[in-house]
């Protein structure tokens, strides 16, 4: 069960049965009839002899009857006859095996119905939903220790490019740069739920990354390549795709910045990612656009909340009309100051507190103006 | 790498060498000297010999000099010599070997240098902080594959109560209850980068849970025990905790609802938090006091960001002052509305969708006013 945290319900749980199950002290005092305390007061209380004592776990070996208490532990069983538990605060011993009760109380008082925390057959957690810590704590209440879950979302991960070499290249030639997207890429897969696996680094071939692909579709609920960098890379990578399976090429090209080049393919049923070849910029649109996907194709119809403040934006932000600007930016006391650098600079990323966007509509926004920063983590 | 996803860097990681490592292009177009440009327009382009191209992850075998300019991919390592590159937009093709430029580019215009994304030694990422997504991305392009984490703090979770038997019991006697509290608060540990253990259940008998705690002690960081519910069986796990080591309990009892009986130890040197015995109180305190305990405990200095959103409420909440309140709450277009129900329900904590806290010297919180809720995940 715990290994269900997180996991997405393949259906609603319903409730084998009642719970608590039983009806139930909330308090510790006295088992009673309710109509025997009314009108007890401090000045005039009302005397009940006690005739027993409930056990924890136990089921109650005594009635009550009119004029009768039993002792209760709070969490013990209600016993027959009683319909409410007096604290032991309004109470006190008057001779022994009788007590003074000195309020009244009412039917239901100091008592949790039988069905009060869930009702045989009603919801226990939703299908489609990410299990919770207090998801778990409820199914394993009501005896629930196995769920169907959705699968995770299986996604092949491809870096491209004849400059990318695996991270674990200690000494680097002129001109090669680690894989920084692929170990990145799959943090994110997994935080959305999907699972990550490396398909590898696929050097600038056309026809190499063209079989490498197909060899992974069996295999992928999606797949998401980080294309080489340049336009000759992209196109090679855009063609390869193209001959991957219909209906293909959705989109080459997304109204956002960073992320311009995108490619969204859809090749015999499998969605494929073409994201930019720089880290950051490929990053960042697998933020917006892939964890949603590998969240929707686990099956989560309500996702997780995103951290996010709204504060104050420390400077004018500029921006085109008719394109997205995705700005990375630090908070601190109540403020977003925005980080600039070139979309190739990683470190603008690691630096950030969070993002915030800029609608495609919008020429920019104005120093002191309140935005809403999505939190990284 | 992957595996260090959310865990706690020892120390800063410093980068080995700058990074990218090299002077680098961040367009398609033509390595250049930038003077070879100025005041070079439509009406009037320059004229420069192309004598060469960079192949993506290769040594330039060819330098720039004066009037001459070498073919660039984006990534591709500047040649010496040359101090710019002109995108190909601004450049077209004159004569064979020889391209109009334009646009004039200053020195740096379209290039990396080759320690603007990180200096050597800068730090690549700092301690106390979980790693996220770009911090694995960022490690990996300086090539670091291992980072020295802190350990994930020991959390030993103890259930008590005679009335607690396992969540896998499809039968209950009267009165028994399944253990909903354990896995739950193990799922919250896992969250906070802890590593839970599960201590097991434990009757109401102080010897034998003392017995029970000083056993797990040596191989503990925290220990959690979800006390027995009743006064009684709450003065017993107090008892056994104040035999287990000096300085022993710090307090019995706390100024929040849910949550007054709850007990925090310190038992030479491991801290105890002995949480009330209902489910949903216990988890509401455990989420207060033990999530942020177990992320200290685990080296985390800066903690993850949590989803909250502020909303408006929907009505009037009274609170006496002299005591916190976690009210949990549904939240539903920008609206909060609280959920109410005895501390023994858990329902209340798996139908909604975050809580909010009334502070101590407030009297109530005014339907309509803006509160800060935090989301459940």
């Amino acid at each position: 069960m715990p290994l269900a945290l997180g996991r997405v319900p393949a259906e609603p749980v319903a409730a084998p049965h009642a719970l608590p199950g039983f009806a139930r002290s909330t308090v510790d005092g006295y088992a009673v009839r309710a109509a025997d305390t009314y009108g007890a007061s401090e000045g005039l209380p009302g005397y009940l002899e006690v005739t027993g004592a409930v056990r924890m776990g136990h089921e109650p070996d005594v009635a009550v009857g009119p004029g009768t208490a039993v002792s209760m532990p709070t969490g013990g069983v209600l016993p027959p006859g009683a319909d409410a538990v007096v604290m032991v605060e309004y109470t006190q011993q008057a001779m022994t095996g009788t007590i003074e009760v000195v309020r009244p109380v009412a039917p239901g008082d100091g008592v949790v119905r039988a069905d009060e925390d869930v009702a045989a057959g009603a919801e226990l957690v939703p299908a489609g939903r990410p299990l919770r810590a207090q998801d778990l704590g409820m199914l394993s209440a009501a005896g629930v220790t196995v769920v169907a879950v959705r699968a995770r979302p299986r996604v092949t991960v491809f870096s491209t490019g004849d400059e990318v070499v695996p991270p674990g290249t200690v000494a680097l030639r002129p001109g090669q740069v680690r894989d920084a997207t692929a170990v990145a890429l799959a943090a994110m897969i997994t935080q959305a739920g999907g699972e990550p696996a490396h398909g590898g680094i696929v050097p600038d071939d056309a026809s190499a990354l063209e079989a490498a692909l197909r060899a992974a579709l069996p295999a992928s609920d999606l797949i998401v390549i980080s294309a080489g960098s340049s336009v000759g890379a992209r196109d090679e990578t855009a063609g390869a795709v193209a001959r991957l399976g219909a209906p293909g090429i959705w989109c080459h090209g997304l109204a956002i910045k960073p992320g311009k080049p995108t490619l969204l393919a859809d090749c015999g049923g499998v969605p494929v990612i073409g994201l930019p070849g720089n880290p950051r910029s490929a990053l960042v649109v697998f933020r917006l656009l892939g964890v949603p996907l590998v969240r929707l194709i686990g099956g989560c119809t309500t996702p997780p909340p995103e951290p996010s403040v709204r504060v104050r934006l420390a400077r004018d932000l500029p921006s085109a009309t008719g394109r997205l600007d995705v700005v990375q930016v630090c908070v601190s006391d109540g403020i977003a100051t925005p980080m600039f650098g070139q979309s190739a600079l990683l470190s603008v990323l690691t630096a950030a507190d969070g993002f915030l966007i800029i609608p495609a509509e919008a020429t920019g926004l104005d120093a002191g103006s309140e935005v809403q920063v999505t939190l990284y983590r």
